[in-house]
């Protein structure tokens, strides 16, 4: 029944975010066997978004494979609360403690259902399949519209107890800095994500090109055609970047930093100036070494993630190479 | 033999800083039934040092319950190099890449010897036997001359692969703040330790009174006599303390933060500050609820915990409470 072939066990996945809801079977080498997509209802109550997520989960059980799907996998836009099964994503008003883990049990037949971060899922693909594969300690970002991520330690994801460890864009690197939507200040991600580098060019003189949107993109091809103001606003956002990576090194002795998100896609722009602050704040001799790479996979690290996770949480199956 | 009539293996524990050597044999509860003390030869070369551990293990091999010790724990000042059982203590300037697992064992008879930070190996102590009992994910301190600190994830310490997993005293939290030794900017330590918060008293105008030094134990005092420059640097210090405490639970989920050493003997004075400007920093649900409290355990903290990361390590014993 698999259309690649492969044989064994099933995870459906989930990808939940604040523009869409994905779903896919994922089989034990990664494969999206079926595949699933609804735009997150803008502004809707949480009943209407959880109506989408239903109707996600009723493609997946409409696929061949899903007779062999013995788990859910969630990775869902944080917070999240695995210890309770609740999810309060910031982009998704509509759910406050929302009880997503019971409430997709019972649209999936009662399998049991795991439920991680979006970053804690990133992570966990990144680790099977992608630029962190091989690493024993790594830490996962996604710099984007916001700014998130993941850990392994020792070989192994690190949720942490309720499932959200590994929030490197709420970490503060400016104590006296800009007051972040989270309550705090100088997050990386009030310095780092890609609306905060178009607002900081904006803020400094920079105007993208007529009929263009001031974005992070737009940033970075004025950067690459030599605007001064558009270069220091990417360089900011790489020194932001290198102190939260400085930072986790210092504290947990990571390896590596994958990096992915849209903003990653402006490569040396944004790699050459954060690994050159990087040697200006990592500088313990355990963590001077910590290198920085771009993250492998695509759009797809979300629910070949949360099929990871998941697998790993209930040991279902061994994650073998693809 | 045991003085205090306990069975089973020992460990032979060794705490090695910049001003003293301190050794002890310890038994499955904690226990010091042996103890042997030298001062660090100061600016010595790396054999003076080096002689002055030999003198420690060698009161200890003369002891009563030597013949049960069956490990040496080592918990040394950073950094350390687990992988390489080297150490390059900052403060132990004749000691650079030091070969001292392989000296140690030598002098130790052949023991098997596991080799921690200070920091990791003051943790296992607070887990084992002090504040952070109980919980199973922990941030520990030691505010002193310097910072130092240990991480316990999932219930487990993690030395992380060189042994110095934890090192909050060298993260930043003000990207652009003073240079700090280390090489990097705005590190904790550079902020919050004994030394600073004394230097930032004198620069904003405090004097200590006539005959006593410039220490944080004389700004303390005039604090408490309400100075307010006084109360301002220790303020400042809490700040910086509770940026770094935010950042360790909002990366790796920490239920509590245990704070020891000379600095936490202030009492309210920083620990006032500090839980207030925690709730300022750590405002993602799964971060807010970081309790902050005091260390249990005094000066034997290193030796205690040099047993316990070597018992654990080489899973010699269960850690049994006292």
């Amino acid at each position: 029944m698999h259309p690649h072939g492969a044989t064994g066990p099933l995870v459906a996945a989930l990808d939940i975010g604040g523009t869409k809801i994905a779903g896919a079977l994922v089989d034990a080498e990664g494969r999206l066997l079926a595949r699933a997509l609804r735009p997150t209802p803008p502004g809707g109550d949480g009943e209407s978004v959880m109506a989408a997520v239903g109707e996600v989960l009723g493609e997946l059980r409409a696929a061949p494979g899903w007779p062999e799907a013995v788990a859910v996998g969630i990775g869902s836009a944080g917070p999240v609360d695995a210890v309770r099964g609740t999810v309060s994503p910031v982009n998704v008003p509509g759910w406050r403690d929302f009880p997503l883990v019971s409430r997709v049990q019972e649209a999936a037949g009662g399998l049991p259902v795991v439920l991680a971060g979006d970053g804690v899922a990133m992570t966990a693909a990144e680790h099977w399949q992608g630029a962190a594969r091989g690493y024993d300690n790594a830490l996962c970002m996604v710099v984007s519209t916001g700014v998130g991520g993941g850990l392994v330690l020792g070989g192994s994801l690190l949720p942490g107890p309720t499932g959200n460890a590994g929030h490197i864009g709420h970490i503060s690197v400016d104590l006296d800095g800009d007051l972040c939507p989270c309550g705090s200040r100088g997050c990386v991600e009030r310095i780092a994500s890609g609306p905060n580098i178009a607002r900081r060019a904006v803020e400094t003189g920079w105007r993208p090109a007529d009929g263009v949107a001031a974005t992070a993109a737009a940033v970075a091809e004025s950067a690459r055609a030599g605007d001064p103001v558009a270069v220091a606003s990417f360089d900011r956002a790489a020194q932001a970047l290198a102190a939260g990576i400085a930072a986790t090194a210092t504290l947990v002795e990571i390896q590596v930093a994958v990096i992915g998100g849209g903003v990653s896609a402006a490569g040396p722009l944004l790699f050459d100036p954060l690994r050159e602050h990087l040697r200006r704040y990592a500088t313990l001799s355990f963590a001077a070494g910590v290198e920085v790479v771009p993250a492998k996979l695509g759009t797809d690290a979300g629910l070949v993630g949360a099929a990871a996770a998941a697998a790993s949480a209930l040991q279902l199956f061994t994650l073998a190479a693809a």
